[in-house]
């Protein structure tokens, strides 16, 4: 593996390594949405590499047996290998580095037909604490700069597993939209001397016509310039611009958040499959006063992500305040 | 319609602004990939709006008759409406403008079987002409900053209509993929006083290993730091920032290139959804010393392109290198 930077816009981009014979044998993953017991289920530790974390009942009961609720593994096939150095280089006018990174799954429960959408909110809280614990481990490897944690639900929206995961990407680079979103936001800190998400959050309360749900500790709302339908942004009202600095209290609260849009969009759009994305601060401005982590979550309703991704370009046939109405109007349960 | 932008990064999207009442109800585009005869194929010129613009044999023939070769009429459901005024306002911390805009359809061919990736050169060369007559034409409305001209093929890419067709909207707007080349391309200009594109073309003519095609005005290459299976570039060798300043010698023999590397995809992936998207200098930068246009053709091979939308990291699994070969293995017809 190599990581590759597109050096007009500054992407970095995994670029397998392994030879490529003929046009249709590259390695696609393997769609292995088939029914418990799977690999990720319990009684089947031994299917996947040693665990590195995971939350258990009793707590010392022994790695890799069941009685886990929240299990972290390496993924089996990951996109970047966690041994070896960076070794950056250039090559004409391009620059690259070795593929180093950590790529690990978090398996969201035990059971297979339950994942954030339809776990309880301490379930759910188990999972974002798994993500705090991990983040905060990988911090300690100064090889990496950032961590992206994402979920990918449904086979249009990348899923490779039906049992309910996360994943963890952790890279010596920072992803370009997280890179354009620390430099407006930046932009605006330095006009205003405030924090455009707080701004945000604030207006949204305010106008409450693209708000989906509130409380003490976060607002979720159909984000004014949504890409997609039904497009939904989780901020938390405190400013951090990082993740793991989030404390028991807000955490136990997100989740229930968390699980109630999610539940909301699997109710109202009949389960649809999306990508949930943890923004958070890349390792070393974790204090910074512009930036404010947030989750992203884009349901993938048309097929039309093809076109978007081509251009760059958005049409977005449903008013984000039609799409907050609508949730709004979805029953929590 | 809006014109709405996301105050984090600075994308411009359109949003709809008819009313949803239902989650299930919102307008998505028909699936028109009906058979022959549909309403672009030649004899029903009246399902469709008058034409803007046609080539025909004869010259002198009616507009909205059949014996066209090329016709370019207005997109029957545009994304943007071309009448009004933009009425740039602010709404708090947020900007937007009304959805003034032009939104066309370029009808490639009379033959509802036949687009780009299997038309001969010369009717390939009537396609890039009216691409570049249109942009020209639009270039006097002053509302307009940028033109993005575009091809879906096949359901994924999100084609929406069978009859080989491409699209063009003049935006109001710098789309932000092309702000984040724009940008790029300034840095490493102000810095090396060479373009950026003008190098590449250089450097993938001495290193081979990624290039596709070469021709006296062009070069087809798969990018170094390509985001997903197959991405082809089409870069001319001449220093243009503004696909309108091609000139004919060059609009011949791109075609051709054009044409030939869309049929190498069509035979080595099985006519694979893709779409085409003309990456050219806004209006007002068209004499850009930094900018450089080109074609991307992004082929939509595993329907992940929901995740790379939603994070913005990209994994490739075949490196540039081999789908190079295999596209230069791959006959030209």
């Amino acid at each position: 593996m190599q990581l590759r930077k597109d050096p007009i816009v500054g992407r970095w981009v995994i670029i397998a390594t392994e030879r490529v014979r003929r046009p249709n044998d590259f390695p696609r993953p393997e769609r292995r949405t088939r029914p418990a017991p799977c690999s990720l289920c319990p009684g089947h530790e031994a299917e996947t590499p040693p665990e590195l974390f995971a939350y258990r009942d009793p707590p010392t009961a022994l790695p890799d047996t069941p009685g886990w609720r929240v299990r972290v593994v390496p993924n089996k096939f990951p996109a970047l290998r966690v041994e070896g150095e960076l070794e950056r280089r250039g090559q004409g006018v391009y620059d690259l580095m070795n593929g180093v990174g950590a790529h690990e799954l978090i398996v969201e429960s035990p059971d297979h037909e339950r994942g954030l959408g339809r776990l309880a909110p301490p379930a759910v809280a188990d999972v974002l604490a798994a993500y705090r614990q991990r983040i905060a481990d990988l911090k300690g490897d100064e090889r990496f700069r950032s961590v992206l944690v994402f979920k990918n639900h449904g086979r249009e929206a990348g899923a490779t597993l039906a049992h309910p995961h996360s994943q963890l990407i952790a890279t010596p680079v920072v992803p370009l939209t997280v890179a354009d979103e620390l430099h407006g936001a930046r932009a605006y800190h330095d006009y205003r001397e405030r924090c455009l998400f707080c701004d945000i959050v604030r207006q949204e309360i305010e106008e409450a016509a693209r708000l989906v749900l509130e409380s003490e500790h976060a607002v979720v709302f159909a984000p004014f310039a949504a890409r997609l339908p039904f497009e939904t942004w989780l901020l938390p009202r405190r400013h951090a611009a990082a993740f793991e600095h989030i404390d028991d209290d807000e955490l136990r609260e997100i989740a229930a958040m968390l699980a109630a849009v999610l539940g909301k969009l699997e109710r109202a759009l009949s389960d649809p499959p999306y990508n949930l994305v943890l923004h958070s601060a890349p390792f070393g401005v974790g204090e910074s006063p512009s930036y404010h982590w947030h989750f992203e979550i884009v349901p993938i309703l048309d097929g039309l992500a093809g076109f978007e991704l081509g251009s760059g370009f958005h049409i977005n046939p449903v008013p984000p305040e039609d799409a907050a109405r609508l949730l709004r109007d979805t029953p929590n349960a």
